[in-house]
């Protein structure tokens, strides 16, 4: 994408930060995917002794949906809009998972329904009042997706310059999981039956129907799968743009960013699509019970961290697995070696 | 066992802490095992609305085996008093995970074949000065095994006075996959086999080697599975029942109990033997690699809230679980209600 510029983590670093760990009092690899991931911290901030993340957010984006006029979901569209609010005093679960890891919840509006300026602590940069209905035509226009993107991008460039160097992504938007399906059809291939779930949990027969929703959105926008911004403004939304923002940045800066769940993950599709070496900024947080996630996350080659049973959104996930990426840096930063410890290695 | 009571788990109070988390602003289960946690926590304390756990303790009980004579392990026998003065000055894995759970590390000598006595930190309970070799005949006596359980039952009860309120397994004694396999075996009626891994990671011939030492030792001691003591006697190790003892403990205390991978399993699964209901008060940490590990946790019906390809012990993954199971208690805490943050519920 033009503006951004994305290297590969440094795959030399790999060994260095593995011949750390093997000098460690262990055994060899006994600390599975810990391990993974100091290795990973290591090649991804270029640093063979990265530092504490110090300062970490998790962005929630918030957007509405046109195509909640379906009747795609089991909540009101107004609880966008109430739930924005539940943030930003501190009552939702991302707020108690992300002060559980010490994080900061960042809110952005980038697409809800609804004027908020008088709200302190909420982040503006809504690009649409909601979408358009997915399944009358575009869900928004390719400068409205671009500038979704364009905000993620931003928003990563100054929290790095406040000096936050992990990021978690989240999202709020009823109806979000109609579009997130539909993004996870067209970017793998596979049909919407197959990577569309229950979302906030709605009946079988509604399954069905939502189903339907997002075939004819797709059939009737057509979306082309070798541009993701297209895809992004037919049959996406605003806070996924803004999450394929968020992650870009965070790759082009060296940050490593943790994954959410279907949502998030549809919006990291767009930006790896967009930027394949995205992906080696990424931590996929957790498996979630919405069958299309999963689906996307192989395709980029990302292996979950936790398999929970999660299917909230707003992050929680990404703040549950933040406490985990950092026990791994911390056992790299912290484990005295053999040497230190005057303890034996293995037999020859 | 005689001078042990435990309760079921008051099953009852599930239902009224699932109540509480339908009225939390989220989806009906859509926290998945968090909200699993918190109902167990509520029924485990019998409490409707549970403290943070304050003080939580991880105890890394160690011992050493005769059975190391035989050539089972990649380490010489010296680590496991190398590894308690590892954890003694704060450099093992279980050191830094414990801190980064907020967790003591209590490091009990229950076996070692060292004399300790002037390391100050150190809790010397010891009640063998190193397994006997279970290839020639028992590991221990009956008496000795059920020091062990009833020294583990005593530190918990200690711990429960200085305020302690959750509890987490962890374990250190080169050789003790092996004692720990061969109680796999004879408790699960699996074959030695079927429960053997390859601990910190010896051979594929050293395997099959170390699989013939406890069949071995299982034909030649013929360890009763209707008697878990025996059991431990025979084919154990004195931290497995230091592990037992307290698995047993907590559980009459109603104090949550956080289970490691596969030697504190095997502690876990000798106190389950005895006193069934202590299952309702164990959470397993995680799927370690070992194979003997997940058929025991099957065989008690616990599910591992963790696979992260962990081979360590010490109690390194029920460090990590213990921060999951605590956001689980903040979730059921910390979250606003429907009615506190104006937020709609469900369509009907």
């Amino acid at each position: 994408m033009e503006g951004i510029d994305i290297r590969r983590a440094d795959g030399a670093l790999f060994g260095l930060a593995q011949e750390r760990l093997d000098s460690l009092t262990k055994p060899q690899g006994s600390l599975g995917r810990l391990e993974e991931f100091a290795r990973r911290i290591v090649a991804i901030t270029g640093n063979p002794m990265p530092p504490l993340f110090g300062k970490k957010a998790i962005f929630v984006f918030a957007g509405d949906h046109g195509v909640v006029d379906e009747g795609v979901s089991l909540f009101p569209k107004e609880v966008t809009v109430q739930m924005v609010h539940n943030f930003l005093s501190g009552g939702a679960g991302i707020n108690v998972l992300a002060r559980h890891a010490g994080a900061d919840v960042v809110v952005v509006d980038m697409g809800v329904d609804h004027d908020f300026s008088d709200d302190p602590g909420l982040i503006c940069r809504k690009v649409v009042r909601g979408t358009r209905n997915m399944r009358k035509g575009p869900a928004m226009t390719n400068d409205e997706a671009i500038q979704a993107i364009r905000t993620g991008i931003a928003l990563a460039r100054e929290y790095a310059d406040r000096g936050y160097r992990l990021f978690g992504t989240g999202d709020m938007g009823i109806g979000n999981t109609t579009p997130s399906s539909a993004i996870a059809s067209v970017m793998t291939g596979e049909p919407p039956a197959d990577v569309t779930g229950k979302g906030t949990g709605i009946s079988d027969d509604s399954l069905a129907f939502k189903v339907t929703v997002i075939e004819d959105a797709i059939a009737l926008n057509s979306p082309d799968p070798n541009d993701p911004v297209d895809v992004l403004a037919k049959v996406g939304g605003a806070e996924i743009g803004g999450i394929a923002g968020l992650v870009l940045g965070a790759a082009s800066l060296g940050i490593p960013v943790v994954i959410d769940g279907l949502i998030s993950t549809a919006g990291a599709i767009i930006a790896w699509a967009l930027e394949p070496a995205a992906a080696d900024y990424m931590f996929a947080a957790h498996n979630s019970v919405e069958k299309g996630h999963r689906v996307m996350l192989e395709r980029m080659g990302l292996e979950p961290i936790l398999d929970m049973g999660l299917r909230l959104g707003e992050g929680t996930g990404a703040a549950l697995a933040i406490t985990l990426i950092e026990a791994g840096l911390k056992i790299y930063r912290e484990m005295a070696t053999f040497d230190e410890a005057g303890v034996s290695k293995e037999l020859a």
